[in-house]
């Protein structure tokens, strides 16, 4: 990172500079069609829904709405409720409001690795588990995903066994970042024994669960958790409104009070106001509607995606196809490096994430991520179109 | 902390369980006068304009307020310009935007602080800064306060030359968070040279600089840096209010990077409708009404509180005179023991912090914290009469 006079933290010198927020600023170019952020579609963000929503709490609480306050008990039970129905049985005692998704991932890092200590992630992980675990100075443990299984369950064990004991594992089981792959009832289940067996806590990241589009729902590994030993972390940023900041940990209730001196150190509390604006939405019944738009859009967008993909790129690569969530994957014949073709895509006015950024070791060279969220069917046609022909054109290409 | 089956982090253990949690609940029991807390006063929140600020804004900006965004140029250039007009003359480029000063306070300790490693405080200091230094597993080197000057710059020095060099310093200079006294200017000078001299990042913690109700501005420490080793922190929360969640730092533009990287690992970002709304809520000119309608306020409850402590407990008790901020601090006669009394004061339906609470070693226990911001001077008055008959009752008074 930058020079200074002074000594940074060993912690520091870990972090990478974020090459998420760098690629976001292609969505914002017009010119460019941007399938590297990780934005949920903007014409089905409830803008109108919401200003109403925060018209009536202010309306109704006056300066409660704006003044220091403890978690929302109504988004609490609103939590604990939804995730019962998602076969996680759990009381508002058991629901600790984060700012997001990312803080839960920092907040149960905090709590169970100290730097250095060992820690067990997919091999291929958005960089905000990295960043929580590799910026930490952990000694990783990769666990081998794969484009069908979506991990490889006798590798999780080994890396769990040995020692010393790791202090936390990761998974995405629901359209996976960065690979938008899904893991089996069957797998959730052994990942939440293999925790329970190793003593090992385990930090279930789920952003995406509800972006379902086609197949059935499956529990979260937390629906199959016996020893209190899984972490489900969850939030609004995909279902209502990123700029909410606002998801949850579901965690034993007697881990709650640790859970919220690390959360205060870092920023004491979430905005009230926006929690109150949230309560209220739900409770209008206004999610599930919501994400029904938001679900046939991104059925249409995936499926123009792959579509493309079969059509442009068939014989050129390997991808996923996904049930859910805003990702796919792309995997390039062996000898390419999308990190080479990157410029190029930009020149040809085309934007994805090189898959390496995922890798943590610069390794899955030849593989790129994909967004489908937030670009109409027509652009990801007309997109995947341009990557086909920077691809086609790539020295090396058999 | 909590028992579990399975090792915490050293950092969690070293967490206390918050007290100031515990202590805001006593701000929502009606029948309890609380002095505890630290809210800005509930009325002069300026809910009606705020409301119109975030309908403007999504009227406006659209779906744009509700999507991930980078940190807003506007805000930015504000704070710039108002840190300019406070005698640091910044860029944009300078600022970074946080979730309030607690976030900044995070996010610098994380930058410079490795486990274990040697950080200077004030002996007696906002829990938020234990949370951040001693919470980490710091080694705490104090500099003695007193309720005159300030600190010991002498101790500061001490505090600094000691080998190994501490990673960083804390500093809160105006209207100090529990005391309530102010650093003259040539002590602000002075700490500056000193950092500058030894080599030590200062962070300067000053969320209460704009609530000065009587006397003169004085310019922060950060205009006396001339090496880039003071780090300010500002914050929205008392003047505006704490449910934007807005705070920020002001920095040299290289350290810019990393702070971001330090802050996307922790929570991504900060709500783009809010600091949309904020920014709104500045150009229409409404922060200086605001704050002058606050200061108008904390002047008089100040004057309120002081002049019952002269009325009532001046044989008891000695205490600070504040010129702003929300705090003052009284000390007991030495054998007494403001965490016995604690009990007995709620029983008389009042509230404070005891001000060993701030000390991190259980010290200064014949003190306690007053807040004067969020009570009418009725309430003020009554409640210092009711503290008053529980001291001058204690066992052990002379």
């Amino acid at each position: 990172m930058s020079e200074t006079a002074f000594p940074l933290s060993a912690e520091t010198s870990n972090l990478k500079r974020s090459v998420m927020r760098d690629l976001l600023c292609h969505a914002v170019d017009p010119e460019i069609i941007s399938m590297a952020g990780g934005l949920p579609a903007s014409e089905y963000l409830p803008v109108g829904e919401f200003l109403d929503c925060i018209e009536t709490v202010i309306n109704r609480d006056g300066s409660r709405a704006l003044q220091y306050s403890p978690q929302s008990e109504a988004l609490r039970v609103w939590i604990a409720g939804y995730m019962s129905g998602r076969g996680v049985p759990c009381t508002p005692g058991q629901i600790f409001i984060t700012s997001g998704a990312q803080q839960g991932l920092a907040i149960l890092s905090r709590l169970f690795l100290d730097p250095g200590g060992p820690a067990v992630i997919e091999d291929l992980a958005f960089t905000g588990i990295q960043q929580v675990t590799r910026g930490r100075g952990a000694e990783i443990r990769t666990i081998p995903v794969d484009l069908e299984e979506g991990i490889d369950l006798e590798a999780m064990e080994d890396a769990l066994r040995r020692s010393p004991t790791p202090r936390l594992a990761v998974l995405v089981p629901n359209f996976h970042n960065p690979l938008g792959v899904t893991l089996s009832a069957e797998a959730r289940r052994r990942a939440a024994a293999l925790a329970s067996e190793y003593g090992v806590p385990l930090i279930e990241d789920d952003p995406y669960a509800a972006l379902r589009f086609s197949g059935e729902h499956l529990p979260p590994i937390k629906a199959f958790d016996d020893s209190g030993l899984v972490f489900h972390i969850g939030t609004f940023s995909k279902t209502l409104s990123p700029a909410v900041r606002l998801g949850w940990i579901v965690a034993s209730e007697e881990m709650i009070p640790t859970i919220t001196a690390v959360r205060e150190s870092i920023d004491l509390e979430s905005s009230t106001l926006l929690q109150r604006a949230v309560v209220e939405f739900l409770e209008r019944g206004r999610l599930e509607p919501n994400l029904e738009r938001i679900n046939d859009a991104y059925r249409e967008r995936c499926r123009a995606m792959v579509g493309s993909l079969e059509a442009n790129m068939g014989e050129l690569a390997r991808f996923t196809r996904p049930e859910g969530g805003i990702f796919l994957w792309v995997e390039l014949q062996e000898q390419l490096d999308t990190g080479e073709l990157f410029d190029e895509a930009i020149e040809r006015r085309v934007a994805f994430i090189p898959g390496s950024v995922f890798s943590g070791n610069d390794s899955h060279r030849n593989t790129m991520r994909l967004n489908f969220s937030n670009l109409s069917p027509e652009l990801i046609e007309e997109g995947v179109k341009r990557l086909s022909d920077v691809i086609s054109s790539a020295p090396g290409i058999r």
